[in-house]
């Protein structure tokens, strides 16, 4: 399943390849292990390798590629780290792969303003690395150290979002290649304008359809004074999710609140060998002054206590810190090592938080008839919550019962008023559920992407069929 | 110019009146007040009239007379308070004014979910009244009264953006009726969605030209615990800017930062009987805990300590409270108060932060040439300010150096990378400065337009002119 069992022959016309070559040398690859590369993804997906792969450098090399191939009607695939979960990269009509991960300059920080202006291969973790000496950092973090680009692409969040957003709220403005290959910018850097239609917004969860991006101007936040941790199991994942329910109401910023369930923690303990107690478990964040956080720590623990929740376990060392949260940051590949060999899927719903507990209390119930692996992690604030189910890839029944399983995670989101995806985007994989998600307003996504890609030659085959 | 000279009969054909009329009874109206009434905004524009007024109760009645007009591609302009400020609702082509006032249940509170779903007529002030008792509040908040309708089409934001952000941030979602008469929900009421294409953002701001909203969801916050505000004097511009950009640096949640310059504040002490220092002055509001409200404060004033502000005038009832932001809100009529008789024009640029200061201190350089009264009410925390000039209706020569007064506010602030607009909306009023604030982009607008209203009969000629 993870490999090509024959890689077609490249099949672009040979004057497209000939002005492609001509303009980046060497950076132009046919080679078979370089396709099969980047027509695949961290998923279970079956990868569909690009024609070929081209290596940009520039705004201008980026234009080029994307006229070139305009003119041929041959489809553009956008491609950063490749670590999306639902097929965003794979060929679906062949094409051009167009790896911006040499894009990775940091144009300006601007601290005043408590912005940055960058190119899109440069990675999350760069980013911030980069920003170590401002006292300014950027929030969003999915799981993978995903490339800024790609995270405009699939409107990322991350376990920070409950209290700094998602990308779409921290994306200022976006330079993109539109499909006829002008360089168009979404906005302007204020931090906010009625100057028409919100261009950045709808460029942000575009996954490569509208336009390739090619600079993104984001929000920056300062370093919190103070940071504290904590790890608190609960007595079921009700009570966790109650306990969050009301610190949000009671309005305490709480940086970031994560529900692992037991069977999470269990993978957790053992792949970061870890020794939490195995129950449906929160991990906590709180961000400010030293004495805001004392008060807010104070106020959980009363809310916690409330629900039943005990043995809270502070993190309060930078080392310590690092430890809880990248186990918690290590979840996917914590539970995929319960079974070497196997491959992930992850469901991703988004539920109003007043039906979480509901959501997450049914699925587990559901998920106690499977063979399979099956885990839960949440990044409960939002309402998002991922299971994860492992296949066995030389088992197709595993796959089978693992879509199904999805299946029923959604359905149960979407009665819910819920989404079926909070943050890894629609890509291939979940295409199929956005006919009942959105009913009509699909009709208007559709008119959306003809009007601004008539050709259907950026990323093809992506959250809308045409 | 603020009355009709001579309104022309109803041009509509009789087969469309009818239709209506069958529909709406005597809530279709041709009546010259009536139909003068619903042509004009709190604006200097020139009111334009539509032919007739249809005054919609349901989603069932929008749709209908959206669908009767469709078939004679007739204009629909939507119409909820009539407070914009950019001829947002003059009848530029005739057509049917479609009066959603009526439209004004509040249909469900979630206190859990800290959302509401209302009808798009209720207005800020009836939807906070609503939710007097759930401890729950709406922060957005413009000068005016304004329907939530109204306040989506224009993307508001008001004096508490800095903390609590603008329309964009809090619209969870959208039902509208789009120009083929269709029913459309923009997004499920999850807290966030990789779903594809960003629907409620797009019709977030998009006064009215691509369809007319039948129902909100809103995102809500608690009423913070403690609630403080002051007033404090400054020796200059500068200074006070400094230090509204120093307090954000620092990661102060501050909840309110309002500049008013001195003729500002001089024209406040008179109409709202009061006798704050003429001088540049900031109006702060603080929300929290009593103990973090106090650490801010605390913080706060040494920060203005540093840039030479004093006196600081604390307000800590509700009843100081509210004379200090009702003087605030009243910033506008205020001033028109300075010179009875005469309209204001008020521009609305927003730019960087870094560059806000320039920005003030070369306007007000520029308005001292100026023999109108100005004066200069900012949203400092957000980068956003408006220049308030008054006009003389019997003048012309005054509404011209009025206009070339924005020409050149606008043209500063896009100089500085700023925007146009940061809240009052495009309408036909600022239409000519987006070709320069845009450009390629402008491009995408008019296909998004065409695509989604191929007949050009949403509230045509505002924002893109096909």
């Amino acid at each position: 399943m993870s490999t090509v069992a024959a890689l077609p022959e490249c099949a672009l016309p040979e004057s497209l390849m000939a002005a492609l070559r001509a303009l980046l040398g060497d950076r132009l690859s046919t080679a078979a292990a370089v396709r099969e590369q980047h027509g695949r993804d961290e998923s279970y997906h079956e990868p569909m390798p690009p024609d070929a792969v081209a290596f940009a450098r520039s705004t201008e090399e980026v234009v080029a590629v994307v006229k070139a191939c305009a003119a041929h009607k041959v489809p553009v695939i956008p491609f950063g780290t490749g670590t999306s979960l639902e097929g965003h990269v794979c060929a679906v009509r062949g094409g051009v792969c167009l790896d911006v991960a040499g894009m990775n300059a940091v144009l300006e920080v601007r601290p005043e303003d408590m912005d940055v202006s960058l190119q899109p291969g440069v990675t999350r973790k760069q980013l911030n690395e980069y920003l170590r000496d401002t006292g300014l950092f950027f929030p969003i973090d999915p799981g993978a150290d995903a490339s800024i680009g790609g995270m405009v692409a699939t409107r990322a969040s991350g376990t920070n979002a409950v209290r700094y957003g998602t990308m779409r709220e921290n994306v200022l403005s976006l330079t993109v290649v539109t499909p006829d290959g002008r360089v168009v910018r979404t906005g302007r850097r204020a931090r906010k304008s009625s100057a028409g239609y919100d261009l950045t917004r709808l460029f942000v969860g575009s996954e490569g359809t509208l336009g390739v991006v090619v600079e993104v101007t984001l929000r920056l936040h300062g370093i919190p004074e103070k940071i504290a941790s904590a790890v608190c199991p609960f007595p079921d994942v009700r009570a966790a999710v109650d306990t969050v329910i009301t610190i949000i109401q009671t309005g305490i910023p709480i940086a970031r609140v994560e529900l692992l369930n037991a069977a999470q923690i269990d993978a957790v303990n053992r792949y970061s060998k870890l020794d939490n107690r195995v129950a449906p478990t929160l991990f906590f964040e709180f961000h400010g002054t030293p004495n805001h956080v004392a008060e807010q720590i104070e106020m959980v623990q009363a809310i916690v206590g409330e629900f039943g929740g005990s043995d809270f376990q502070w993190a309060e060392t930078q080392e310590d810190r690092d430890r809880l949260w990248n186990a918690r940051h290590m979840a996917f590949y914590a539970a995929i090592a319960m079974r070497p060999g196997h491959k992930g899927i992850s469901s991703d719903v988004c539920v109003p938080i007043s039906r979480l507990a509901d959501c997450i209390v049914e699925t587990e119930e559901d998920l106690k008839s499977s063979t399979l692996f099956t885990s839960i992690v949440g990044h409960v604030g939002d309402g998002n919550f991922h299971v994860l189910v492992l296949i066995d890839p030389e088992d197709p029944a595993s796959l089978e019962e693992a879509k199904a399983i999805n299946d029923r995670v959604v359905a149960r989101a979407l009665a819910m008023d819920g989404t079926c995806t909070g943050e890894h985007g629609v890509g291939t994989g979940k295409i199929t559920y956005l006919e009942e998600e959105h009913g009509e307003a699909l009709d208007l996504m559709r008119r959306i992407k003809r009007a601004l890609d008539p050709d259907d030659i950026m990323n093809p085959g992506k959250i809308v069929r045409l």
